[in-house]
């Protein structure tokens, strides 16, 4: 966030005399660094850098969350979302009346919240609302899901989800916390027989643990869900990376959402969900033995239950049945009934060259979800006006033993704006990324493509450029972002190499479209010259052999049909 | 890393039935995460996402690391790098006997290590080691430095450092540990009249602690300093991304810095330093009050040692006297001699106000070490045949209460090819960044600058175009890094606006030297021409006026002379 005021400094006057620090005086000032402490002051790491990326990261990593978990409870997933201004102004808009008296007191203070001087008095307080009909939390949980870093359900899981860290919607409420003091409030219920609870809470960023301020039962007219609020300082403008874009193409790579959003100045917008059936769920899979490290390895064998080395290979790892084991651990050399804490280093080296001289089958690839090409062309139809659509789903591939698929969308044409670089819109997960696209592998995959081939202009080291919009999602178990942020993608070359194959098969069929739009331009300047010029061959006809006019009509006509008929061919 | 095959794989079958999960279900799969465990798996946030990278990587924190601690301690940093093939082979070529017996373990298990199945195996085993003749470290700190991830001096610290997270060096350890299975070795000695002692750890990735393997007090010739060892999988290239590439960048940014560089090969290269001088001392500072928000500033309220208010804010921030002090407690309305720890959070939402309203002096730039013009020209002179070169050092500017400062260098024309886009070599703290280019504020400042006007070509959304090197240094307590791996700066607009300033200095400058050699240009071309001409005048006048040879001669002269004063006018 921007320092109130951004002064000029005085260069330094003549240097103080230098105190040469010793290894003892360094010593004293060795710490210990809690991870709250850290994203605190790298806070951009997480998505918090401006308080426009804030307010818009707030809200992601809450619907994120919903969405996830109304998919892994097969609950086809209503949301609502709000951004409200906190100010007493607003107090009479309350959507539920549960959290009255504790709007009162965010209205009491929003005044001098308003002019205050946390280094964004420029920027506004809003109060964010994001409310699911998922399956709600169980009350012993809430307190570390909201309030605590990397705690979650989804890091040690191989299957495509949003979150994987464990860290966003904790980091939101901690920087709501930085920005404006206020805790973070949770509704949660988890069946009609159950009563909802709603727990107030902020994080201890010492400890990193939650510092619970209030736990209650309390009445709410959802039978199951999850409602989080949370106050923030934060600045809400449109365009390409706004809070407005990021639902618009969350709608598009979430067919089955029902989205309703209330934006800052009241008004509601409804994202109906475009099919009823649900996406088909990835499922959870073993790590595949390709790819796994020396360490991770031998952390594996340390932690496992199993009592021999070959129940080790076959619980732990997807696609092991008892032949590769056996084979596995013949090339290794290494007794089946060992007890796998029990193996040396060398032993772990040994079994790592047998996997990798064996042959496995690839991982299961129902761990992925993507969203089908039929899905990306409806979506691109709903958001997009164009003349021309056309989208690709790669089969799925492998990086460092996870599975992904690359998926790619393109419109050309119609309204889009023809001396512009392209448009290019970015999901991971299903998730839209909207900042850093220069430091994405689906922008230098896009870059990497040679789009003059394709009959587009592009500049070197630029995006094409013409009336074109590029859709580029990536489904995986673990999808590498260059930072905890999730805006994208990380450079890894299996990665590059799929999305520029997925492009090549769209390019191509763009180029077709393209081609034949070129050879009708042709055809159509070709027809008028004939019909320009032949009424005057006609009277030259006519003149010369001395044709009636009837004749000479017919001649016209006789010359058309020819002509016309060896265009054709 | 790369799998070692990333196979195709065939569609899912038809779908199993889903078992939808519920709230119960769901928090069985809640877990806490490892800070360890979370950068494991997100290798590539510090800079280990390619074998090629990870190499640069390890060898770039032990060097920071080193020429931090000699520059706090006021020594001249006399650094040994060294890249070994971990190979039998090579055992011939240790250059210290000390670590004789490891080494044998290593080559004894290189082979094994060399056609590891760890998903690199097209990739090589290297031994790196960083020597410096720093202060050296003391031993009870050795272990936690190198063997815990957020462990340092540099993070709570306000004054420009190459480190800040306290991450990097133990994440080399780690990522050495996890692909080839080694321990880290560390050699440390911090006076001559004490033991140097020779530590071996590795990191319990499951709690984050070191490991201690072995701990004991050996011979060493260095009467002070710190040498590591770290036995890696990785992949030594040359080129735009290279360790050699690094190093270089790292003597033009350091001319205190003798450097000796023993490459893979074997080959050495000597990079000595080029002046005597050290650089300015960055002197720690307090925080400065402008900036800090709501959340920050409670913490330090918890924290102080400070009995009352205005020791408080006298003791625990830059900048403010007793005046300041006074001012900031009147106009909040606070007392003076109000505990800290019992302010409530209405008090501290007044402070802040109040803190934002008064006039307090800019933060001191005496925690900044910049290059400084002449040095950061020399350098480019001595990495850089051209034959126009400039640069410019701005003063310092504040970006959420951190000082700042932005210096930038061109090197123009002579040798450089002049169809290519501008090469970049950015540097944050000395560390010169080669990676991320693209992600980076500074990268992203240059495309935002318009060439054209300084007489260069520029294609839009691309980098200039022409014989053109462009430097660029920001030197901050603070530099906020867009990942761990601290690759690129982020986005904050104030860092963009100071770059920008700077490139438009430097690049007016360019653009009067590009003029001059136009005019020149258009000068000589006008001269030829003349010479090329009046001869012929002469003979014609000759006819005409039927004048004598000498005659002739002479209206040469003149006319020449005539023209040649009018060319100068």
């Amino acid at each position: 966030m921007a320092a109130p005021r951004t002064p000029r400094i005085p260069k330094p006057r003549t240097p103080k005399p230098r105190v040469p620090k010793t290894a003892q005086t360094m010593a004293a000032g060795q710490r210990e660094i809690s991870i709250s402490e850290f994203f605190t002051k790298n806070r951009h790491l997480l998505g918090f850098d401006s308080p426009a990326k804030a307010l818009l990261t707030a809200i992601k990593e809450a619907v994120d969350n919903s969405l996830d978990a109304c998919e892994e409870a097969g609950i086809p997933p209503r949301l609502f979302v709000e951004i409200r201004p906190d100010r007493p102004a607003k107090l009479g808009l309350e959507l539920t009346s549960v959290e009255e008296p504790e709007s009162d007191r965010n209205g009491g203070k929003a005044k001098a919240g308003g002019r205050s001087g946390n280094g964004t008095s420029r920027d506004e307080r809003y109060r964010i609302i994001v409310e699911d009909n998922g399956p709600g939390i169980v009350p012993a949980q809430i307190p570390r899901i909201f309030g605590k870093l990397l705690y979650g359900s989804k890091f040690h899981s191989h299957k495509q989800s949003r979150g994987q860290q464990g860290i966003g919607i904790s980091a939101a409420g901690m920087y709501g916390q930085l920005t404006t003091g206020e805790p973070v409030t949770i509704y949660s219920r988890i069946a009609p027989d159950q009563p909802a609870h709603r727990v107030r809470l902020v994080l201890d960023m010492k400890k990193n643990e939650p510092n619970i301020i209030s736990d209650e039962q309390t009445i709410w007219e959802k039978d199951h869900g999850t409602r989080i609020e949370i106050t923030l300082t934060g600045s809400y403008k449109r365009g390409q990376h706004s809070v407005d874009t990021y639902l618009q193409q969350t709608a598009i790579a979430n067919p089955h959402l029902h989205l309703t959003y209330k934006d800052p100045k009241g008004d509601i917008f409804e994202y109906p969900n475009a099919t009823a059936e649900m996406p088909v769920e990835a499922r959870e899979i073993q790590p595949h033995p390709y790819g796994v490290e020396l360490g991770v390895l031998a952390q594996m064998l340390a932690d496992t239950k199993c009592r021999n080395l070959s129940a080790f290979l076959k619980e732990e790892f997807c696609r092991v049945g008892p032949k590769t084991a056996e084979q596995i651990l013949e090339t290794a050399g290494v007794p089946e009934r060992k007890n796998p804490r029990k193996l040396v280093q060398d032993d772990i080296q040994k079994l790592l060259d047998a996997i990798e001289v064996t042959k496995i089958p690839a991982p299961p690839t129902d761990c992925l979800s993507p969203i089908g090409e039929q899905l990306v062309m409806a979506g691109l139809k709903t958001g997009v006006e164009a003349d021309f659509y056309t989208s690709v789903t790669r089969p799925a591939a492998v990086y460092r033993g996870n599975p992904f698929q690359i998926e790619v969308g393109l419109a050309y044409g119609g309204q889009l704006p023809g001396d512009e670089l392209a448009r290019v819109m970015r999901f991971a997960n299903r998730v839209p990324l909207l900042y850093q696209a220069s430091a994405c592998a689906i922008h230098k995959a896009i870059l990497g493509s040679n789009w003059r081939s394709y009959g587009l202009q592009q500049s070197k080291g630029a995006l094409p450029s013409g009336p074109l919009v590029i859709l580029v999602h990536m489904a995986s178990v673990w999808v590498p972002f260059t930072s905890e942020s999730k805006e994208a993608v990380a450079h890894y070359p299996e990665i590059v190499k799929e999305i520029k194959l997925a492009l090549q098969e769209a390019g191509r069929q763009l180029q077709r479209h393209i081609n034949r739009r070129l050879r009708e331009k042709d055809a159509f300047k070709k027809q008028s010259y004939i019909q320009k010029y032949i009424p005057h061959i006609g009277d030259a006809l006519q003149e010369i052999l001395l044709l009636s006019d009837p004749e000479r009509e017919e001649v016209i006509t006789v010359l058309t049909d020819t002509l016309e008929r060896s265009r054709k061919l």
